[in-house]
């Protein structure tokens, strides 16, 4: 592995195989061709044209769209779909800053319609005498998804209704202990993007990066049974392990390798240097040309 | 303005104008279709087959593209053009890390030829008891370029043939007096990217940010006449002045809201974060759907 693999891992979407679809003249997704033709058609709540999905326009209000695209859903769980991912928690589907919220959507179902997701992934982190040291959570092995591995120290999915860093407050309790008066000095400081293809399923995610220094005497403890432990290590070993193995979930290591980054941690004159920071933050879809390593010049 | 604005000011370029050149298979930039219609079709070096330009392929290392194009130079500048913005100083024509070394070209000739320049760009601050300050400088009234607006602490272009670090430490003694010992304290910290458009003139540009926290008793003193002042402003006079004004240099704006950014001046939870951290990154040729406010939903 290197940093740059990393990102190409984390940006493994083919979006040839997805076809957009729209609320209005929103775009609020992609769904997979295979889903649209199997299921989505079978709905009654979408229609197809032009190479473009539109639901269904007598839905004209966020509370009948989310009302009736929920119900969809749950007959498709009767169907066993989803099976124990389904998390009875709703996420917006919100196109884009600035532009309205369109409905909202069962959680697990999200990235069947490639919603953008969100989200804060904070890095908890402790100035010693000798060094840098990185508060790390290794994730439940009863967790349904990638249990066992290693995570950012705090990071939680954003429902809808709640802000980002409220959102974090309450992560850091329920997941590390991190009282609320420390967990509101967290900063927002970057943000991270990727599009993420896993079978039908697409996630053209965006993390919101926060940084928190905790005092060298605090030691953060699961709280709510998502977290095995959480190891302090020093800053060099994890950027040694983000770079050579596939340890960390796949997107934390995009959030570590930019703190790495923020931190001075890599050098101006690597030649990965541009590449990397540039690789960081896909929010726009994917492209031929989009491979981290031409980010620079992608030929016309 | 506006933070969004001042990067949509930077973004201005329209494309549909340009046409892109290359060195045998590589993009190494974009001429002004006007530009090239009235000076480069003239030259003999270039040929135009499908809306592409190709540089002589005769011309088979980067010596002899240098010697050629240089030359091509001296008779646009004998004949006025560049005027007193010739600049004696080569920069590389390099597409992309990780890909050859093209050519060197006359820095003032660089944006006639849409090729992406880069270089370091350093915020100087100081921790105080009363919070973070930085050190401004405004330009000096005498330069060919943007004189008296004010600019980032030190900042340089990269010339050909010198590592972006051993350039700062460079640019750190000439514009500031910086020492060598302090300046290589600098750290890398991120890439601000934008697509910049002047009449016929394209700038691709990429610089790699650099905060370097400067001693309470050190002020920086201009040294080669390219500054006419220093002063240390508390960051949130820095902050405001970036928001509302258009006192600093361009794109010097860019690199300062990412330091905003990166040191946690930034709400999560402004609506502008994810569009402000996304659009300071802009790498790939700009597009119709780019605008800061749909970097999250491109319309398909």
């Amino acid at each position: 592995m290197s940093f740059l693999d990393h990102i190409r891992r984390c940006n493994n979407a083919d979006l040839s195989q997805f076809e957009p679809w729209f609320v209005g003249a929103h775009r609020a997704g992609f769904v997979h061709r295979g889903f649209a033709a199997d299921i989505l058609q079978a709905s009654g709540l979408f229609e197809r044209s032009r190479d473009v999905w539109h639901l269904d326009p007598r839905l004209d209000t966020p509370e009948k769209r989310t009302a009736e695209v929920h119900a969809f859903l749950l007959g498709l769980r009767a169907g066993g779909h989803f099976n124990r991912l389904w998390r009875e928690e709703r996420y917006a589907v919100a196109p884009a800053e600035g532009t309205p919220f369109l409905m909202a959507m069962e959680r697990s179902a999200v990235p069947w319609f490639g919603v953008r997701a969100g989200g804060p992934h904070m890095t908890g982190y402790v100035r010693r005498a000798d060094g840098l040291h990185i508060w790390v959570p290794r994730r439940s092995y009863e967790k349904p998804t990638f249990p066992g591995q290693l995570d950012n120290t705090v990071a939680g999915g954003q429902p809808a209704g709640l802000g980002l860093h409220e959102n974090l407050v309450k992560e850091c309790g329920e997941e590390a202990s991190i009282p609320p008066e420390l967990a509101r000095q967290a900063k927002a400081v970057s943000v991270v993007g990727y599009w993420n293809q896993s079978g039908q399923q697409l996630k053209p995610d965006v993390m919101t990066c926060f940084d928190l220094e905790l005092p060298p005497d605090f030691t953060p403890r699961a709280n709510d049974g998502e977290v095995h432990s959480f190891d302090l290590w020093p800053v060099q070993r994890v950027f040694e392990t983000v770079r050579d193995t596939v340890e960390f979930k796949y997107n934390c290591n995009l959030v570590l390798i930019d703190f790495f980054v923020r931190h001075g941690l890599l050098s101006a004159d690597d030649p990965d240097f541009i590449p990397i920071a540039a690789g960081l933050r896909r929010l726009s879809p994917p492209r031929r040309d989009d491979d981290v390593r031409s980010a620079l010049t992608p030929v016309a």
